[in-house]
């Protein structure tokens, strides 16, 4: 081995991670909360591991429906004040400007660049989380964040992501080689 | 509403998540997939999301083990020639050296920054993907991306991203904000 390696013991080691605001009405008001432990599952679905003591989880279940919204830098201030505040204690429905799209009880950020409007589908549960396993019914993006073929650019998109243990927000990067396409010719060193 | 959103319809776009080259074993002898349809299950679980056709899940439940391997930029080429080629077709065993550390099963990449070795604990299953719910049982980082204190920091490793539809590996970013502090004393617009 040539690099010294240090056992850290059980750290999950897999970030950084999307920043999403996730969605929710209750009593018709619109209610906000900081989710970046997602998931993406198969083609078609994604999950959100949310602690069991979260305001939100009676929302998600009223509706059976949340929003997925996806964070630029210029968002940070407004998803970490959401993330520190809880629903229980304040109305926190007027920190972003929403709008509806076909799904009840799944508001969708003016200035978020992508959401999602979700079903509930499944919970996966687990001792201290519930894990939301979401259907992705519709998907909204700016049109300044679509390349020439109307796809999502994530340059574009630019999303804030999120990692621990130091508990930061990140920038995304920069396209640095194409999947499935790097690898031809590829040659086995000492094979 | 300010921006004009187009609606993609039932996209995911949630990206860009880490890349991980996921090693197992079948008779004793090493395979890879690459893997970035990632989740995280509360503090000490993850999920990969594995199509079924793919040759590495007999592997993963031989041993009931996989390791998770990071990527940082240099290792592109191999890990996406590891993507494109089925174990099924071809020995890939010695794309990388690796090591092993206390579970069998779960090789180990030298060259890569942060691996986690997994136990399975449970699949949650879809029709088309086994989502494998692995506990992590150790996780081994290179002593030159961690901090002081001894805690991983993700701009030192840097891992590789991967988005869709484009299809990219991405580069991971650099620290833009601390959480559970940027939103403090935040005042909502128009309150």
């Amino acid at each position: 081995m040539e690099t010294m390696k240090r056992n850290l013991g059980p750290v999950i080691g897999l970030y950084p991670t999307p920043v999403t605001v996730v969605g929710t009405e209750s009593g018709g008001r619109a209610n906000w909360m900081v989710i970046a432990h997602i998931g993406l599952i198969g083609r078609d679905s994604i999950m959100l591991s949310v602690r069991k003591t979260h305001y939100s989880n009676e929302a998600i279940m009223e509706n059976k429906a949340a929003s997925v919204n996806l964070i630029r830098s210029d968002m940070i201030k407004a998803a970490d004040y959401a993330g520190m505040v809880s629903g229980k204690d304040e109305d926190k429905s007027d920190i972003f400007e929403y709008y509806h799209g076909t799904l009840k009880g799944a508001p969708l950020i003016n200035n978020s660049p992508l959401s999602m409007e979700c079903e509930v589908i499944d919970i996966y549960d687990t001792d201290t989380h519930s894990n939301y396993v979401l259907r992705v019914v519709n998907t909204y993006a700016d049109e300044d964040v679509l390349d020439e073929a109307g796809n999502i650019d994530y340059e574009k998109v630019a999303p804030v992501l999120f990692e621990m243990p130091q508990g930061t927000y990140m920038s995304s990067g920069r396209s640095i080689g194409k999947c499935w396409d790097e690898g031809k010719g590829y040659e086995i060193k000492n094979r």
